[in-house]
């Protein structure tokens, strides 16, 4: 419990932006990170997903290993959304000493959204826990920055979205390493199923690793239907991912994100001297700015030091 | 309609990322561009929020003004979601000579989208448009990089969104300067009313314009009904914006975040030389990644040119 609230701690100032943010980054990674199993798992709202990440949390903590989740959906109970009882369950949760439950606010930009959640997920990996779920909404493409945090993504879809799935599939489909079909006992699973599958034949030119076959799978979370069924091919697609070096490829990628931060705020800060935040401000008062332009302005900063 | 196929072309290649972009930018800039009213539509998927902008450009259009729509939203019908009545409807608005149509892919991050939806927000400025409507979907608060882009935030709600609406509250409050309940005729509209205005009422003091009331109005998009209403609101609103200085605070913020952007690109471009590029290489190889840390390799990179 202790390592806990330390965790929450650390994760608060992460959150805020707290002047140690880098400081807090640097000793996680020195720990060598990089054992936890990351899973994404998206959808549109209302599809059940964290139901479902309850219930994939409940039977992997039955397996003697450390749990995280991470919820970035705002409607979701881990973020004190959605109704009573799934929020009253969400806490039976927490109070296992072997899961730990954070909610990411979504205030702010989504480019910056998808840095601090892989900068998150670091630092829990750094307290050493084996499984982060990550329970993102999913709307068209938007979701795809924080996909680049998982190692694995699976995408909840729900037999009476309908309309809605349509619109948003081309997105979720190209991003989805495993299919859910939740709430399956409603009308319109079934079709929903086959269509998915057939689809997925269509992009399997797509595939990001050879001869691994995108299940499809229905489940009824809240009765915990097939959830065994699920955690068994989530598990499962973790040995493919290390037999083709996709999870040296995850690594890298995030390594390279880090980088490519840690380039951006230094470089843009070495940018903005004096003489130039001056230069600006002086561009773009009242009376200058229509006579500019922003890249006229961008000439002259570019011309002093 | 010569002019609205010219413009839908140099929109396809800010689309696609051309290597004109910049040069395409650079002249719509010159002019003088900023004369728009961008208004921002977003709400919860479901909202009627493509209806709602449908029969605004429609009033708008009569009132001799070029109207265009710009919708990032994946599962409106203007994006060839949604049903096909609404499509249907869209293409008739379309056929308008001064009605101009555009949908975004929301594909890749959102960030990079948010600079993208003003610099095509730009262009059909340039082209001498009046009024930018700017569909978007709201999910929690990632809509807020969007919003930096429009003059005016009109939000959208439904009664029957009730839970969900309530955990997206929060974010959807703080950028509404003009809140609309549509699909008024059903159950929960007046209650919902009231909970939005009293909500707005303990928000007072995060005003942005002092002395101004942020109204609350109910709609039927599909009626028509208090189309008008809320029209008149709209463009009440910009006057208020001109008399409040908002209306220069808000280009002048576009022509920082244009500017920011010529930055990032030119001074990444620089940072990135080939000797760097080599070196990034080779730490993130197989062998080496797992003894390096993405701050060490930072280290490394600065050190050399």
């Amino acid at each position: 419990m202790q390592n806990k609230r330390k965790l929450a701690k650390t994760i608060s100032k992460i959150e805020n932006e707290h002047s140690d943010y880098e400081t807090i980054l640097k000793n996680a990674w020195k720990k060598n990170i990089g054992s936890a199993y990351r899973i994404g798992i998206t959808g549109p709202p209302g599809a059940g997903k964290s139901t479902l990440v309850n219930q994939l949390a409940l039977q992997l903590s039955e397996q003697n290993l450390k749990i995280a989740i991470v919820s970035v959906d705002p409607s979701s109970p881990f973020s004190g959304g959605a109704i009573l009882g799934d929020r009253i369950r969400m806490r039976e949760l927490a109070l296992k000493p072997n899961i730990f439950i954070r909610s990411l606010a979504t205030r702010g930009s989504l480019g910056g959204l998808s840095i601090k959640t892989q900068d998150i997920c670091d630092v829990i990996d750094s307290f050493g826990y084996d499984i982060i779920l990550i329970e993102t909404v999913g709307i068209g493409q938007i979701e795809l920055d924080i996909v680049d945090a998982s190692d694995i993504t699976v995408v909840v879809l729900v037999p009476e979205s309908g309309d809605d799935i349509q619109s948003m599939k081309s997105g979720l489909m190209e991003i989805g390493d495993i299919f859910v079909i939740n709430k399956a006992d409603r009308d319109g699973a079934n079709s929903l199923a086959i269509n998915v599958s057939s689809m997925l034949q269509l992009k399997q030119q797509f595939k990001k690793i050879k001869n691994y076959n995108i299940p499809v799978i229905k489940t009824i979370a809240t009765k915990n239907e097939n959830i065994d069924l699920l955690l068994e091919q989530v598990l499962k697609y973790k040995t493919i991912l290390k037999n083709n070096n996709n999870w040296y490829l995850a690594r890298k990628k995030r390594v390279e994100n880090k980088i490519n931060e840690l380039i951006f705020s230094r470089v843009i800060d070495n940018f903005w001297t004096n003489e130039r935040k001056i230069l600006l401000q002086d561009n773009l008062n009242k009376n200058n700015i229509s006579k500019n332009t922003p890249h006229r302005i961008f000439e002259k900063l570019l011309n002093i030091k």
